[in-house]
């Protein structure tokens, strides 16, 4: 009877059929937010002043039930020593683990580290990335652009490197391009196209410069663009006949398709 | 007699063929539009003090008209109590009730309440939409686009969190990231390439990491992109004739479907 | 011989084929050029101060010879008066009209439409247009996507009256957002992800919406985008077999073919 | 035997198969970013002062590394002559040229040409671009869609160049539009969607008008990324075996094509 009590736990955590698996994955989601929103708000001065002990509070009831979870996630799985090591296992320890050495590392003395420990604990978000079902079109077209888009960066780093140098000598020191590396930032900042303004070009030389790298920026921001929408372009028109209906046989659905066109049940399984 | 009047009016309200119809849509997106440039004039300070009577005149005059156009619309409609629940009605009464409710508050006591209502009457401006027409390819490639927008969108929430954690220290709060949250807007304002340049990093470090993000930035910028351009290219190339879902614009049924692949929804209306 | 002469005139003028004809459309490019440079140098002061006399001899030597183009063009053209109502020989007339308006205004007394009338001769920059000979393909794209970019241009600006309208109940008065037409201002800065920062969020719940904004920008940039995309895709795909070469009379070219794949030859007469 | 020597070191310098070949080449291309990275730092003032002997002996170590490269190039090289006036040739010579003109420039006296010289090595960054290997398809859709784009710009000059003007008209010199050129470099700043901020609209109808042209740019900035995924989505699927041009990659010729219908160059290579 343990067992079955283990394989009902094992049912509940790790599949999101049946409605109280559902039920456990959206509770999970609520507190992931909820001890994500507790980190964002203790950052803020004012916040973290304020209700100090009620933060604080939360934190540990969130790490307390993280770590139950991690330890029924463990005792429960087929084969534990796989899941640990999976890519959601160590996420699942990485949400729990700063709370910990928080404990261990006496604030007072070791700030940065301190503050760094702290604020790690944000990336207890990744734990909702295993939520996300249907990132699987959008990631193998990212894929499978993958290589020409090393290219097309490691392109526009070879560009930025030489706009940047020539920007430096047009503008110099004195307009605020005081290096290189902060000229190739500027570059890198123009080109695309976020333009925060805190170095601008001041000559009527480094302004024709930068218009002209501009424009240059409106073909290259293209090339990304181009490559991943013919990416999914290919992903999206891949031939029919691959989806069959588990409940009425009928074949022939569009790829991406959710429901049965013939007898309208949910294809989500496949 | 008062049949037959009652007949004509609701053909040159709710229709928009015969030249009397069209002439009642035109006069009627020519007050929407003057009505909402009247409350826009009337929140800039100067016009306001200025043009005080004249303003009150022509606010009053066209929440009498639109009251008007309501009390015809419910009824000459076929079945006023379907008009009034509909999206189309409640924006109707949405248009008049803030001058209204105008009367009700004593502007000195409830200045915020106050001013949220006189504001609130720009929301007229959604009685033009039934006038976009053809707006249904546009919307159809968008909703068919939306489950994987929405991924989308919640795979940048995820990743500007992390984004902007880092920055948070990296730069700190000598930099004007004062706080996770703040970093984290930092981080959407230069992954979406707006760049106001209201905080942005100062460090040799931070604009390292700045240049990362917004490298990266041009690959993730592409992904929306591609998505709206595959759905309207499907939508645009689809032979006439096909099967499209009324519920969510989805085409691409194979012969003889009968529920929707996208939502599930019954297909026999057509 | 006269009738000779001017029939000459015309095909220099008019045509671009022959070395003698390109060649005419060649310094015509370089004078056009240079005249706008003169009127962009004029504009700096210093520069004005400073070379006065030279701008003066330089804007009267290029408007005179405007002039005797524009009386050529008339004589020479097969029928005067259609060119002078055609756009380009408006275009023409416009070129040459400011600088003669300028000697008819006393300069010292009508200040504002001295400048303008200066400014206007900048418009002789429309002259080019002509010359922009293999446009067709981007007009007919961007042709037959103009109803379907009105449509989302009256769409984003509802959406920007009315996020607008919200930041400015959010930020009010205080924070740079002054009036509503101010904040509709800042929702289409945002928006289109240009970002001046000349006004900015301040409190944590404008920043909040302008993430939400932000973002949703994404999905609202990605439009045109796939609108344009998909015409031009049609417009390339376009069925091959229509270009004819005229001197082997191979079939079957791809549309946008400039030479001849079977001979070589030119195919830009078609 | 000497023979035999040269024919290795050819083999390992010009190809990248072979084990030892790839070892050559990675060592080369970790020479090219170190000597690239001594570059950026020596700009930085602070480095400067504190490491400048380092930056010196790096520096020269490099010059004499990439000389010994560029002589043994020339030496194994099938056809030196050839090798010295190609492309790559040139650029392993400009790499190591500035290092060389350095000694012979005294620095006090010419600052602004020893500067020049300082910074010209930042150009030996170009040397990596011979080891972007698979750039040809993105490069073929570049080339395809030069002729489209640099149409594209031209227009978008044309188009600055006037919206410049009448900014200038609009906002005037106190506003800091204070010639027409520097209205035309705003133009291209809020067309492109940099938006530095360091010019903005400052009266109510600049920031109209800004805000048309914003708009307007939804529609142009979509132009370019059209053009080239369009192109790039031709490149991709075009089936295996069909004739490409060598000069200028483009694709589609009909079968027993002679001649590109694109560039015209001759296809008989193939």
């Amino acid at each position: 009877m343990a067992e079955n009590f283990r394989h009902r736990c094992r049912r509940i955590i790790f599949d999101s059929n049946k409605s109280d698996e559902k039920l456990f994955d959206i509770l999970l989601i609520i507190a992931i937010s909820l001890s994500v929103i507790v980190v964002l708000a203790e950052s803020i001065e004012s916040v973290r002043s304020q209700y100090a002990g009620l933060l604080l509070g939360l934190e540990w009831g969130f790490t307390i039930l993280f770590t139950i979870e991690y330890i029924i996630r463990i005792w429960a799985a087929e084969k534990p020593w796989k899941y640990i090591r999976s890519f959601y296992g160590i996420i699942d320890l990485l949400a729990i683990l700063p709370s910990y050495l928080d404990l261990l590392i006496p604030g007072a003395r070791y700030l940065m580290l301190f503050r760094i420990v702290r604020v790690l604990r944000i990336f207890r978000v990744l734990k909702l990335v295993k939520y996300i079902g249907d990132a699987n079109i959008l990631l193998s077209a990212i894929a499978a652009s993958a290589r020409k888009i090393g290219i097309f960066i490691f392109a526009v780093l070879t560009l930025v490197t030489i706009l940047g140098s020539v920007m430096y000598l047009i503008e110099g020191p004195d307009n605020g391009f005081t290096s290189i590396p902060k000229s190739v930032y500027w570059a890198i900042v123009t080109l695309t196209t976020v333009g925060y303004g805190d170095i601008s070009p001041q000559t009527p030389m480094g302004q024709l410069f930068a218009s002209i790298i501009m424009i240059t920026g409106y073909g290259i921001i293209a090339v990304p663009t181009g490559i991943v929408t013919v990416e999914l372009s290919k992903v999206s028109s891949a031939p029919p006949g691959k989806i069959v209906c588990d409940n009425c046989g009928a074949k022939n659905h569009p790829r991406g398709a959710i429901f049965c066109y013939n007898c309208g049940a949910s294809l989500e399984n496949d």
